[in-house]
Parts: structure tokens; sequence; C-alpha cells
């Protein structure tokens, strides 16, 4: 146990907020419910929002940027968006301050109150609808295919660090199709990149489905998902990808002229992923001892721990040091040195917290047998290495830990997904070992909302290769409409 | 003309606005003064972003993110900030939206009303002194060297796309330091990071230096910019560099334990550009036929245009198409092929309104010879190329029109660069000519305000080489205490 971390076992919710503080990835912010995202924690968001933002661009679309504000009125535009977001935003109703008249404080001027109040964005189909309306003329303008990297704020009651709070970043895109058959094609396509983001590059393994209609979008047709378990077995929807069929079009009025010189509304689809992936990351690869970063996207691949008596050794150390920093630079690999005063066991402990998936240990023993210590996050193993060939041992650890960190949360996830037979079964798993369950479905509101009032599991998502035939819904006993995958959820 | 643009002659105002709405950059959003950029634009933006982004890495510079929403009670914290900052910005002072009793539209909840009233950041000096708080106790936290970017809202009653918007995305650099000299140094560095940007990648000459009193930013010691001449002869501030002293270290009590164990208030710097950075490139290049952008930063670099006639022509030459593109692609050049239907005179106002710096037009002529047209944005010369030697042609043209077109500016903004002798002369420039002009100046408010009042001039900076040795203020006729650059600024 570092640092004072509270161990998972005792209470996973104080575990995780420990290592987000105290690893530096987050802290709260002033205002209740927002944080800040620090240093090392946005740099981990960088490099995850690298490895999807080329995958979006190969894949044909391209970043803009649309208002923060959002005029009030457009949120009654979509009857049913309204309902799932016109609740908790934040609302703009003045637009200057004054000084108050002992000169001490700033008030609030009333005469600077607008005409129509402005919504700051919970997500932006309205405003991007709002101007697709007047950029989309002609077939020949579609597909529209746009994403943006923005923040967006959901006036969130009870909040947490990374998976819920109040202001948070992500992106979203929004596209326009001339067909259902290309708006659905789409819709999966970015589910696909989805699930390589969370797999190849996050290690963490997801299932894809459909969401049922009490868990899609507020003006969507059907939501997929990508859904991941937790270290605490719990699911966390990571990802969503929506087609909203002619909805928004038809809210705001978008119409193409068709291949056959016909007027038709556009097909839509909007999906995102956030800031929450990094609280994923924790989750789904931290242990006692801190945050396990895979290695393709942390902020710090390799840590050297130079570890010198005298001053003598410390120079021939990082003679030796700067020779394997320099190879690494080269090949873009993320390595850092910690030369500070702190003692060896302090720096083993605050870059295991770090979660640094490699840590290099130089004494001059070491040096005289041609040799490091290399030191893997993931499984904590210690090996020798030669010098004369440490890029290349780097090079395949970090690929073996990626691969490892991805078949041990793929090998906990599948040991806790369980067939269950009956409800008791149901009950009585969720309750103590907990887990995914999938089990047969009978398709209505009803079986659904008393599953989730007795055992406060949901419907994660209908899998793709969900096979009904010849079950029963686990509930009400009826014929099985679906599988469905259940699990309490974050 | 292209495409309808006013010409800069008859309407510089209309012929910047025409060039960013029909090049595509960007447009008006739904609420007053907000802007969307579209992908085009965004794509400019981030070209710009990437460039400044790893020379602010290199130099020692790390990301964050710091909150979008600060409580009201932060902005009354430095009196001097307030007044300059604390009055037009965006209050939200609820939270909650609800259906209206008829259901047809949506209200503020009353019920939402909160405490205490939260502003959207117009800049994040407060927030983020707030947590330096917390993260600064001894000078080994020290220097604390963080930049970000993110989306800032202030209330502008007059606004101009990219120039002016209520909504802007900047980056904004906060520093803290031991001493008041490495505040300084840090804000020189920046400074000169600036001038790169601008000059080398944005091939936008600047002058620097520093602000007067009245113009430098709400709360700092000393504010420093890059002034950069418009088509129009007017001055923009392009970026600022500002060391705030204690002043912000006092109002939110951050203090370090220093090297000598006493308590000390932290030095600070802050230091922004923004996406005036694009209204810049718009207006220090553009022309008639619309936008000529700088290689280093546009979106498309070179663009091809296949000239057929028939089905066998074009297959023949896009093969030869293709074979280039595969070449640039590989060196990283970004190149587009227009192969709509579009007729060739149509396709080649199109690009050069869209300011790409080179066209290849390739017909079957060409391709019997060889050859390929290479046509330049900014000087419009037209030469043939050999395609064998193509990509090289391409890398040599591109590089000599980065620095043809940075020439050009200098030349531009030289030549418009006075000295004089008397007010009379000074008057009769800045209302017939324009440009900038370097004078002499009493270092008062009184005459920069009666110069201002008289002329709409204002000192955009005195420059790091001012020399006021023997030469009297321009205005009052004592002796000057400065040379500064006058000037009309955006």
């Amino acid at each position: 146990m570092s640092k004072n971390i509270t161990s998972q076992k005792d209470n996973y919710a104080s575990w995780y907020t420990d290592v987000i503080i105290k690893s530096g990835l987050a802290d709260y912010g002033p205002v209740k419910g927002t944080m800040v995202i620090k240093p090392y924690g946005y740099e981990l968001w960088e490099n995850i929002k690298l490895a999807l933002d080329n995958m979006l661009k190969d894949s044909g679309h391209v970043n803009a940027y649309f208002p923060l504000f959002i005029p009030k009125s457009f949120l009654a535009s979509e009857a049913k968006h309204v309902e799932g977001f016109a609740k908790e935003c934040a609302v703009v109703t003045h637009h200057r301050l004054r000084t108050t008249n002992d000169g001490q404080s700033v008030e609030v001027d009333p005469e600077s109150k607008l005409e129509e109040e402005v919504i700051v964005r919970p997500t932006s189909e309205t405003v991007i609808w709002s101007m697709y309306k007047k950029w989309i003329q002609s077939y020949r303008d579609l597909p529209l295919l746009i994403n943006q990297w923005a923040n967006v704020v959901r006036w969130e009651m009870r909040t947490r660090l990374f998976l819920r709070t109040t202001e948070f970043l992500w992106q979203e895109g929004h596209t326009a199709h001339e067909t259902e058959e290309e708006a659905q094609e789409e819709t999966l396509k970015i589910l696909n990149i989805y699930q390589t983001l969370a797999e190849q590059y996050l290690a963490m393994p997801v299932l894809t489905g459909i969401k049922t209609d009490s868990e899609k979008f507020a003006g969507a047709e059907k939501t997929y998902s990508i859904e991941a378990m937790m270290g605490d077995k719990r699911a966390l929807q990571a990802g969503t990808s929506h087609n909203l069929g002619q909805n928004f079009a038809k809210a705001f009025d978008v119409t193409f002229q068709d291949r056959e010189n016909k007027e038709t509304f556009v097909y839509a689809t909007s999906w995102g992923v956030s800031t929450r992936l990094v609280g994923g990351v924790v989750m789904a690869h931290g242990d006692d001892r801190g945050l396990v970063l895979p290695p393709k996207i942390a902020p710090v691949q390799v840590i050297i721990i130079p570890i010198a008596k005298t001053d003598d050794d410390k120079k021939l150390i990082m003679h030796h040091v700067n020779n394997i920093v320099t190879q690494c630079v080269e090949k873009e690999i993320r390595i850092k040195v910690d030369d500070s005063n702190n003692s060896p066991g302090f720096k083993f402990n605050e870059w295991e917290l770090k979660g640094v998936p490699i840590r290099l240990e130089i004494g001059i023993r070491d040096i005289s047998n041609k040799e490091a210590v290399l030191a893997r996050r993931d499984t904590g193993d210690k090996q020798s290495v030669k010098l004369d060939n440490i890029l290349k041992s780097i090079q395949e650890q970090l690929d073996e830990i990626q691969i490892n960190i991805l078949r041990k949360a793929t090998d906990f996830r599948d040991k806790n997904t369980f067939k269950v037979k009956s409800f008791e079964e149901f009950k009585d798993l969720i309750n103590t070992t907990s887990g995914f369950i999938r089990c047969g479905w009978d398709g209505t509101a009803e079986t659904e909302n008393a599953i989730k009032n007795e055992t406060k599991a949901t419907i994660r998502c209908i899998p793709f290769n969900s096979n009904p035939k010849g079950i029963k819904c686990i509930y009400s006993g009826k014929e099985a409409l679906h599988e469905a995958i259940f699990a309490k959820a974050y």
C-alpha cells in the first residue's frame, strides 16, 4: 500500500479517489462538481485523444468547433431530446458584473439581463443541426462527417472525478447522410472505432451491443455502446454511438435535394467518448499500489531510477542513463529519469503509484555487469537486462505489458460474467460476487424496471451475438426476446 | 474577384468577412457574437496550435485543464483584475430548465437558483491561482510551467469573426516562479516563442515591445505584446505575455518556503494567443482573390486539378495524379485532388479563394510532355515542372512561398512605418495613408489619451530598441521618455 491509499477491498470508491488525487491525475475545482485535470492526467487524456483523432481522420472525419452557448429555445425543438437533456444544465441569464457600492466586491448587474437565456451546451446536436440547415442543400453536400473536441456541462448532483463531473471534456461526432442505411453503417463504424480505442489502446475489453429503449439517448432511434467491466465488477458505459434517424433533421427542418430531385429529410448520427475513459483506465487496471497504465497511452512509459552512493558513482551511472534516454527518445519512447534526492524506496512507490509500465534501476554493480534491472508494473516481475541490448528489451516489454494488461482484464471480465438459470440465482449473484449476468429478457420495460428496482442491475446492452432461441426471460418466465447483459453500472 | 468578394479597396471590413465566409473558414453561430469554426478554419487552427504546442513542450511547459466556471467571489479577489475583467462576462445563475405548463416549450426553473452565481471564465488567472495555493508549498514545487488550451467568454458588444467573438479558443499559460528575475525571463521567453510562431509559421512579421500602463493586462506588472500590420495598415495585437509580479499570489495568498526557509509570495506570469491569429493570417496575406495561406499552416498545401475531356484521358491522367499524391503523402505534404465535375475555371477560383499555396494542373498534353503546370497562389506565377522531379519541385516551391509571403508582409510593414517630425504630420499620416508611426512620447497618460482622442491611434508598444535620446514628444514637445509605435488597431 503506497502513500495511504485505501485498499480496494476496504472501500473501492475511496481507493479510486485516493489513486486519482495522489497519482496527480486530477484535483477538485472550486465550484462544486468541477474538476481540474492536472498535467499527468491531461497528458494521459492527450494520448487517448490523439489515438482516436487519428482513427477518426483516417476514416474521413474532420474536426470543427461549434459555440458553447445554445439559445434556450433550441432545446425545445426536439421534444424527446428536451425530456432527456433540458433538465440539469447551466443557464446564463446575465452578461455583466458590477462593483458593489462599498467597492469591496462584485455583483450581477441587473441591467444586463439577457432577452433570451442561453444554455451552456450539455451536448451539441441542437446547435449543430441549426447550422446544418444552412450548409446542406443537395445530396452533393452529403455525407457531412464532423467531429468536435469540446467541453460540455451537465449540472450533476452527485459527482465523481472523471466519471461524472459538472463539466467534462469529450469529442462529439455529428454526421449527416442521404440514407438510413448509410447512417446505420456510420453508427456501427464508429462503435467499432471505439472498441478498437478501448481494447488496443486502453487495454480495456468491451462488450458491444444495442441499448434498450429506456437507456437510449434522448432523440435517438438506436443507441449502441461499449461496456467495460471495472475492478469492482461494475459496468462502465465507456462510449456511445447513436443512429438519430431523421429526428433532428425534422426538428430543425434540414432537408436536401436527393438524387431523384426530391426534398428529403437528412439522416443523422452522433457519438461520443469523454474524459470518463480516464476513470475507466484507472478502474480497469489499477491495484492497491496505484495506477497501472497501458504503455500505449502512458505519459511516462519508462522511469529510470539511478542508484548511486557517491558522486563518482553517480557520474558513471548517469553516463549510461543518458545513453539509454537518447536511444529511447529517438524511438519516441516516453522516458524520464528520477534523479531527485528522494530515497530509491520512495521513488519506487511514487512511480508505481503513477502506473509507469517499466522501471529501470541502475546501480554501480549493475553497470559493472553491463546490466540494468527492469521491473514491470503489471506483474511486479524484475529481471536483469543487458545494457547492450536494452532498447530492444524495453520495446519488447512495452509490447508484452500492453498485451498482458488487456489479457488480464479480459480474463477478469470473462471470469465474472455469468449465465444464470433463475431470478433467485440472479439476485444472489448481483448481491454477493457481482459481475455481468447474461440471461434471457422478455423485451418489456416492465421487466427491465422490476429487475432494476429489485437489484439495481440494469441492462447494459443487448449484445450483437444475442441468441434468445429457447431461452426464457429470467424474471417473467416468458419466451425471451433477447439475451441481455445485466450489471450494476457507474 | 472571385465569388462576389468585395474588393479590399472598396470596403476592407466587408472583404474580410466575405473571404472568411466564402472560403469556408467560419460562419456565424446562433447566439449573437458567437462563431462556428468550420472544418477548413479549424484545421488551420489545429496546425497553428500544433506548432505552438510543440514549442511550449520543448521549452518545458505542460498542459492541464482547469474548470470553465469561476465562483463570482474570485473575481473580487484581485482588485485591478476585477476592474479590467469583471465587467462583461457570462453569468450562470440557474442550473435547471423545466417544461412550460403548456408542454410546448422550456423555461428556467426558478427553484434552481444558485446560491453563488458562477462566471464563465474570461481568463483563468483566478481559478488557477486558487489551485496553485494548494499545490505550491516549497521552492521544490517551482517553477510550475502550466499551459491550457481552452475556450473563454467575454461578452463583447461589437464582434467580428475571429478578431473579437463572445467565445473564442486560445491557450493561456500560467507559470509560478521563485524570483522576479525568473518570472521576467519566462515572460520574455514566451514573447520570443510567439514571435517565432508568428514569423516562421504564420509568415506574419511582428514588432515586439512593452505595453504602456493604460494598455497593459488588468493585474499585470508588465505586459509585452507582438504587434502585426494588417493589409489595411492597422495593427493587430496578436499575442501578449504578462509579468504578473506577486499580484495574484497576494490576492490568493500563495506563498512558498524559499531556499532560506522564508515564506515568500510566488512570482507569476501569464500569456496567451487565440483564434484571433486566424484573423491575422487572413488580413496579413489575403488579396481580392481570397486567402493566401502560408504553406506551413495551410490545411491543403497542394491542390491537383486534373483536366480531362474524355474518360480515357481521365484514366491516364489519374494514374499520374495518384502517383504524385502517393509521393507527397509519404513526405507528409498535405495534398488534395479536385476531381469533381466543376469546370477547371471554377476550381481555380475556388482553391485560390481558399488560399492553397500550390495548384497543379495536369492535362493530357502535359502528360505527353511528362510535365505538369505548377501555379503559385502568392505570385500567380505558372511554370511547367517535370513529372520525374515533381516532388522536389513541390517541396522547393512550398519553402519558397513560405519565405516570400513573410518577405512581402515585412516589406509592406516597413514601407508603411513612418517617422514623423510634427503632430500635424502625424495626424495627416494617420488619416490618409495610415500605417505605423514611430515617434517620441513623453511617457504621460495625458499625452497618450490626447493623441488617442484626436486621432484614434494608440500606442501599440514601446519597442525594445526604443532610443529616445535627443527626441521630443510628438504631442507635448517635451523630452521624449520613449520612442513608441502608434497605430490604429483592431
